[in-house]
């Protein structure tokens, strides 16, 4: 969290800190996402990486309508969880050589990711339920939707590519 | 990742370090729920919490199980994710004064926590079998079921707490 943050009262707040938390966390995604490209051997897997980077930009798009739905400017705050995820995948990938072993890393470290996402934004959906701000849950849960699903597609190409490897 | 750390060269080398992180991971979590339970005013939370320390240590059990089924001392690596998550969690949850906006912050802060486990042993388990490790299996995913168990239950607890309050 960063310093000097609005202090945390209500609900509201609580939504409105939670949002600028996934606003910072999907930047440093699009950010680590194409460093993660370059790394990545297997072609079902670079793509899959390629496809989520365009879909996370456009979940910052949806992210930005949500602050604009409830009156806030979109900026995001400090989020020590995606910070500590990232530095640990970038850490455990660039000790890996062998290619197809780097892949089974590179997929695993972006579950971790798509997990803390899928975790935020089930927090933010709840809390929209509670507040009744009604009008912003399809925003959040499309890129829910889209975050399970590409949760579910790394353990595809994870399992598959490294069958074939090992038959 | 620690600093000297085993060069990660084979699959069985990403499982071994795979298990070394969440065994740190795990060991973190039980130091940080009692102080999250202190802070904790809804009873049905708090006995939430409480129930998922006694389940946590069981788990770390388990884990060494797995430690000893492969020939490997039990041992944990240092987990920037689970280091960062924690940290952020104890940032929000101290900002919060309102006790159940604090509740509803607690239950998030330990839903992000599930969800960095279920892709980790998500991850344990699709390597136990792409490396015909089957026995190790069932420790695995008896942990893995409880942790999608307590992310379910907070996500419950939290809604049905909040509309309470809300009423």
């Amino acid at each position: 969290m960063a310093l000097f943050m609005k202090p945390i009262k209500t609900l509201d707040d609580l939504f409105l800190h939670t949002l600028q938390d996934i606003y910072y966390a999907e930047q440093q995604i699009t950010k680590a996402l194409p460093q993660m490209i370059e790394k990545t051997h297997n072609p079902q897997l670079r793509q899959g990486f390629q496809s989520h980077l365009r879909e996370t930009e456009h979940q910052i798009t949806r992210l930005e309508q949500v602050f604009q739905a409830i009156g806030e400017p979109a900026k995001g705050t400090t989020c020590e969880a995606i910070d500590g995820i990232i530095k640990e995948a970038k850490s455990v990938v660039s000790d890996v050589d062998d290619e197809a072993v780097r892949d089974v890393a590179l997929a695993s470290s972006a579950q971790a990711v798509e997990h803390y996402e899928i975790s935020r934004y089930g927090t933010l959906i709840s809390l929209a339920h509670q507040l009744g701000r009604t009008q912003i849950i399809p925003h959040l849960q499309a890129t829910l939707d889209e975050e399970k699903a590409a949760d579910r597609k790394l353990t595809e190409i994870s399992e598959s590519h490294v069958n074939r490897q090992a038959a």
